[in-house]
């Protein structure tokens, strides 16, 4: 008998990430960019993955028994339905039901962060932890709590809100509207917002080519790392808002790891020591001794990887 | 055969308090001063109250089948020791060994805001939830988290320290060190701070009498409920930043209730209103929905009650 194969799936504002996951940890992966015009290009982009994927199992001789997929926003766990995506245009979605239908396999959907959660969790930097949070840095800030050994949803699914908790109250706004909060200061869009404020006033960024009045957070490491000093302290500042929310998160939870993945963990050596100094000096000491803070063994491939297991753990 | 019964204590600065429960629900309490000078003069206040509620169940026809204490500060559960308490001389004790060798009782002791969060869970506010969080606003903010119907400890025991999330990053200091954190700002130390700040500005409160330049936080509450308007406003932002801080473990645990209990909260008339606002200001909006925030139901003996429950549950 052929091992095991569930097909996962991550679909991001500009990229669709599929994996097939084989027996308890082969993968597979190919990644497209998302046409995310309509609800009805990113349902096609989505499907396009699913037929290679499952061409791609047929080659190896296995067939998919199910297929997860993680989205960031607000999701349904429960009924499968997307509520609400800040990257994509789909609101009130029922996305298991429509994707079940269309390939004939058991599908679940979650939130992107609770499957990179899951994924580092199962085959990554937190293998073999029971508590364990994960935070996504990206353009956003999303979270995923692992409590016992499994994803914690809480009372309604819409736990680990992670990017949501405030650190300074009154401070900068985002698109959320929650002022202060973590991602309004942690972010790659608050980094690339400072940036922006910055270049207004005249700053020319040393090391990097400016188009127009908006740098991205990649530009802004770039011009740190070329040693331009304002760029530097955007990255300090970064980080010292990251370790004050990851000190809350601490207090909270007292998980045994803190696991980071995203986009902006490719900044690591310019905003990992001031969030640590912020770690240490707001969490409380017990906590702060039982904790190991580790970036991502899977990248950018968790969301998917994740949702795969989803799909295998939920077909058990 | 009698019903079982279990004694709890919790050993507060200024007062222990102790309970027999009797079967399911029947509760007998009573308190003593807390002689605070010496670690021998907490254990004999906790022996005495241990001694009058065991002659109450002698004349019940009830015999105690275990003993529980909470107590506030650093807790260790597993061990039963006593880390650090910022209340009571108390550091590195082996509590539950001490206190089962002079009792012959099992015993355990965990964090007071912990056990007031179980007695609420099980006999209170939170009756029936299975993800609940509990906050104690006294002179410090403690909290305690269930999760699946069951205390939750973290990976070292120390979880759910709620009053040192951050929410106000370089915000006013506290006696933890944490500036910014829920403590330094919605506490009652944290009121009274603010009074006393107030009062050497030369502000005069209506309707109390001043002692010297300190004013307790019923003052204050006293002093806002005759009209003052310095002290009302002080009541406000009391309430906002606890909305803020109650947001931050809404997004994060989208708990179905929080609870709330401790002796501020007899101020609720003057700080419910504005901490709502900052809590539905910052509350993603499905978390927000989902959770009911209520005042405790066993008031100022839920830590003891708490205690008991714990050490019956422990029993089974």
């Amino acid at each position: 008998m052929s091992e095991p194969a569930f097909i996962g799936l991550d679909a991001g504002g500009t990229r669709t990430r599929g994996v097939l996951l084989v027996g308890k940890g082969r993968v597979t992966s190919l990644a497209r960019p998302t046409d995310g015009r309509s609800e009805e290009s990113v349902l096609r982009a989505l499907l396009d993955v699913i037929r290679d994927l499952r061409e791609y199992a047929g080659r190896l001789g296995v067939s998919p028994l199910g297929l997860g997929v993680g989205i960031a926003g607000y999701i349904d766990h429960e009924r499968g339905v997307v509520t609400e995506s800040p990257n994509l245009p789909l609101r009130d979605l029922p996305l298991r039901d429509l994707l079940g239908r269309e390939t004939g396999l058991p599908t679940v959907v979650d939130n992107d962060a609770n499957c990179a959660a899951l994924a580092e969790n199962r085959l990554g930097a937190g293998r073999g932890c029971r508590h364990q949070v994960h935070l996504t840095l990206g353009t956003g800030i999303g979270g995923g709590i692992i409590i016992g050994g499994e994803l914690y949803r809480g009372a309604s699914g819409s736990a680990a809100e992670l990017g949501h908790i405030i650190v300074l109250e009154g401070g900068p706004q985002t698109a959320c509207g929650h002022g202060g909060c973590l991602e309004a200061l942690a972010s790659g869009s608050a980094v690339e917002r400072e940036a922006k404020l910055l270049m207004e006033e005249g700053w020319m960024p040393l090391g990097v080519k400016v188009k127009g009045s908006e740098l991205n957070a990649a530009d802004v490491a770039a011009a740190a790392r070329a040693g331009d000093p304002a760029a530097r302290t955007l990255w300090e500042r970064m980080g010292h808002f990251l370790g004050v929310g990851m000190a809350c998160i601490i207090n909270a939870l007292n998980p045994e790891r803190l696991t980071l993945s995203g986009g902006l963990t490719e900044a690591w050596d310019l905003f990992s020591e001031p969030m640590m100094e912020g770690v240490s000096r707001h969490a409380v000491p017990l906590s702060f001794e039982a904790v190991r803070i580790l970036t991502s063994e899977l990248g950018d491939w968790g969301g998917a990887i994740g949702a795969a297991i989803l799909s295998a753990e939920a077909a058990h």
